[in-house]
């Protein structure tokens, strides 16, 4: 009775060629095939079996669920571990296949995208030698990666960092620290970890301080590795303290890591990138912000995928259990019971889910084409895309967990019983809205930083972008309440944010989850407005079940979801007094 | 680092003294201090451990978690298992009880409140011998009771259950059937358990139909009572088929009976309830409705109960963890972060679980009151009380998920993990929706049924209440704000009432979930609006301290929730067209 998969393959392909009219779509097509039939068949029955089996702690080590050893193997040997720079694809199939990853199995997908986010990080900022000894070795599946930044004491407060980088005589340096929330930081797939590591350099006197400006990335093999052959050789100068017992992801190794004066090398630079203002504040940890700046689209598509798993098994069982009779007697059946998917109610959840996963899969995908500069009608597309990083990894995995919360109920008690999986992908999907920075850090990021992004040229430009795919709207038959309800809400989301960038301090920060909701909701709504016009547009190539589903669809957010873009401005307006005047020791 | 609890006997002492002006209270404040001491010490730390031990099912019966002997037995011993019957104390001070109860140990205090509901209905419904013989082994928690109402093929759907009861000639019957998600349905605890089994009558013919007045209520004890000496004899022709493996309450059975010709015994129809739309429906099973909507009720305080004890361990967790800088420089202390409670998003988050679990507080206990006709300034009060006990029960659910989901963001990643506690919470909480009808059948039951009690006349009644109230706000200085918010969310819950009753078919059902959240906001607005009015009428002689927390989060849920209902209203307005256009198969 375990959870079913369809990787969403005709959803990508209409976003591929007609939402974002990419040329030549035939090798994503048949990737996107190839990968659907692999994870569907290969990868997604493993799920529920990995949360029951957990990783072990033994010795000293880490063990992964012993069936993802075959798993992980099957997909190295595959090659759905390769980056968009391996595979020269575009970046929206690359997307297709992270979120048929994640929705097959995350915790196991987690070994993945960690690996090709930090061999990207190496790519960009390693020495030669980790170009020639490290990354193909990341990139065949034969090591992992990491990214080691919490520490028992501090996570988004980097500045308070206790992990030390002792330069050496040969240029390399003695790593010393404890890190702890470490995803992959140990496990037996691999037998080398690559982890890169936050740790601060001495001053001249030798002496650390609480200034950011003295973090920097490092290179830290588990094995030390010889730069010249690339042989391995002894174990480096660290242990795995222990792993974490949790609510989910449970197949995925949460790792506590001690360095005790680990060999490591200094990653440089990377290549300029669209979040200036971190990277002006921190270039020596620019690596790490790609890294997690990347990280950050792939949880709001972790959202997306769990929901789409999760919206298939539940209208199939609303399709299948009997309860009730249909309110209107035309829609009953023969029997004296119907399918509660006859319901209003059963339908609002979950055309409510698909909404959401399927507006938000186009908005990831939008994101990462603005990122890459690839939607030359946006101005300052980059700068768009990265004032859409927080919006997308807190907004999306808000509504996600929302969306599973709903999904749970159409099983109704069924739904708290392990056997059923639902209950897995809630407590999988609780994570997103925690790592990779909490919720409330990415939308204080939204309103301090990159609402200001080129003196407030990002902000303007999305919002002429919801205004010009509303006046292309207009020109669409049938359309024309959306079109309206999209200039009101450009107009509402323009006052906010233009109050945020006059505002400061508890004001200021008090309205910051507020806005990025009501950032999320309008997003969302341009999404469904640009997949509705592009599916109106091209109804003759298109078949006409799911040009009804998009319509629908975006009826439904328009009708149901972006009303509430009045209350939340209303908020956001607020000041912070009612927020602050109970004394901290009355909270 | 388990969580810590401090019961609430100062809202408490509030709530009976200010709000409700209970006369007489010292008895209740004496039980409270005890029931405190107790609850705070002896049962909150078995909490944790119970969750992690969970169930088993060994050589086909349970074992609870071992440490859960113990603490059952002194619980009982001091009699805190005890109904508003057995000590005459006033229903308020028993509501608090049973939220010490829950908030220390939720999978145990079901073994506890199941009971105390079922000897309640056999109280009111059971034959002599009963009354001699089984009440008072059940008031003295030697033994249990249960609920058996769901069927692997249906739950809601009552219709179409299966169990027989087959008369005998002696007067008692035989049942056979297999019941599932039986809370306590087998355990270690007591050498005997009362199961309350609803099962069908057969027509004179001996068939059975899908009919619900051939459903009937009977008293099946796991062991045989002798009912003229009321010694136990052979175990009953029944058996434990399994205990299910789920996401929370672990400590909790969850089983599966199967009824096997076991003898039973008919319980009578109950003195009329409140909820007399439903009992004249299904007379034969008003016992059962009488106990369901009771544990409606304590599924809400459940909520509350829950959320109190998550932001206590919050709120101490966010004065105690550094991250930042107070972004008032004033309020910056000397070292170089400052604890996380100095961020406005922190305090939102705190804030609004507070006013959430101090507004559901109070909510439950008038309509506790309401149910026993104890509020006469309210018409109808019974009427009013059995409306509210769907919408306390589902969106008191719905948003303690919520409170408690915003209570784990407030570790950040530390919230995921087992150690930190708040995650078994949120998990425990997650059945809340699901069980004692899933929340949306609550939904439907609202505007279906409840709203339309005595031909509309409870709504009518609350509408009432909320404006009397609103008027006497108004002579009270400073909550003029709150006075039009109040007024103004009256006439939009009437406008969105008053189109349901003359709704039909899928738009009203389609509208039920939305208008029962328009109208858990409204109700909780006007318990904020009660709350902050006795509190600055009677500022003499209360606690500077209270006075000031009971406006403060006043203003906050005027501010911050109740906005929402302007949403709420138009999306209740809306046809189900948008719900139900794609077709079954296409969802």
């Amino acid at each position: 009775m375990s959870l079913s998969y369809r990787a969403p393959v005709a959803d990508y392909a209409f976003l591929l060629r007609h939402v974002f009219a990419v040329d030549d779509v035939d090798d994503s097509l048949a990737a996107l095939t190839a990968a659907a039939r692999f994870f569907e068949q290969d990868i997604a029955p493993t799920n529920a079996a990995g949360d029951a089996a957990g990783c072990r702690f033994e010795n000293g080590r880490v063990r992964v669920p012993d069936l993802f050893h075959p798993a992980y193997a099957a997909l190295c040997a595959a090659g759905w571990q390769s980056t968009q720079d391996e595979t020269g694809l575009p970046g929206v199939t690359h997307l297709a296949i992270k979120e048929f990853l994640a929705a097959s199995n995350m915790a196991l997908g987690l070994y993945v995208t960690l690996t090709s986010g930090a061999r990207t990080v190496i790519r960009r900022t390693g020495a030669g030698w980790m170009q020639t000894h490290v990354v193909p070795r990341m990139a065949s599946g034969d090591w992992c990666g990491t990214m080691c930044l919490t520490e028992p004491h501090c996570g988004t407060d980097l500045r308070r960092m206790t992990t030390r980088a002792e330069p050496r005589p040969d240029g390399s340096f003695a790593i010393t620290g404890t890190k702890i929330f470490i995803t992959g930081g140990d496990q037996d797939l691999t037998d080398n970890i690559m982890h890169l590591v936050l740790a601060k350099l001495p001053d001249d006197a030798g002496a650390y301080h609480d200034d950011i400006s003295t973090v920097a990335l490092f290179l830290v093999p588990r094995w030390q590795i010889d730069p010249e052959t690339g042989q391995m050789g002894a174990e480096n100068a660290m242990s795995t303290g222990g792993i974490e017992t949790k609510m989910g992801i449970r197949g995925s190794a949460t790792c506590t890591l001690r360095f005790d004066g680990a060999t490591g090398y200094r990653l440089g630079a990377s290549r300029a990138t669209a979040d200036s203002g971190a990277a002006s504040r921190a270039a020596n940890m620019s690596g790490m912000f790609d890294m997690m700046n990347t990280a950050r689209l792939g949880t709001g598509l972790q959202a997306v995928a769990l929901t789409e798993r999760a919206v298939q098994n539940a209208a199939d069982y609303a399709r299948d259990r009997l309860a009730g009779q249909a309110l209107d007697p035309a829609d009953r059946g023969a029997g004296g019971a119907d399918p509660i998917i006859c319901h209003p109610d059963i339908r609002r959840v979950l055309l409510g889910m698909s909404a959401f996963a399927e507006g938000g899969r186009a908005l990831v995908a939008w994101a990462g084409r603005l990122l890459q500069d690839q939607e030359p009608g946006v101005a300052h597309g980059p700068l768009v895309g990265a004032l859409l990083t927080p919006v997308i990894k807190a907004y999306l995995s808000d509504r996600g967990s929302d969306a599973l919360g709903a999904a749970m109920q159409v099983w109704g008690g069924h739904g708290f019983i392990t056997e059923t999986g639902i209950e897995q992908l809630v407590r999988d999907a609780r994570i997103l809205q925690l790592y990779e920075g909490a919720n409330g850090v990415q939308a204080h990021d939204l309103v301090t930083r990159k609402l200001r992004l080129g003196q407030g040229a990002a902000f303007a430009s999305l919002l002429a972008e919801i205004r010009a795919e509303a006046r292309a709207g207009a020109r669409c038959l049938g359309l024309g309440p959306q079109v309206a309800a999209l200039a009101r809400a450009a107009d509402l989301l323009e006052q906010a944010g233009t109050g945020l960038m006059a505002g400061q301090g508890y004001d200021l920060a008090g309205a910051a989850a507020d806005f990025l909701t009501m950032t999320g909701h309008t997003v969302l709504a341009l999404m469904w407005l640009k997949s509705a016009r592009a599916a109106l547009g091209a109804q003759g190539d298109l078949d006409p079940a799911l040009v009804q589903r998009k319509r629908i669809l975006a009826r439904y957010w328009f009708e149901r979801e972006l009303p509430k873009t009045e209350y939340l401005g209303a908020v956001v307006a607020l000041t912070a007094q009612g927020l602050m005047d109970l004394p901290a020791q009355a909270v």
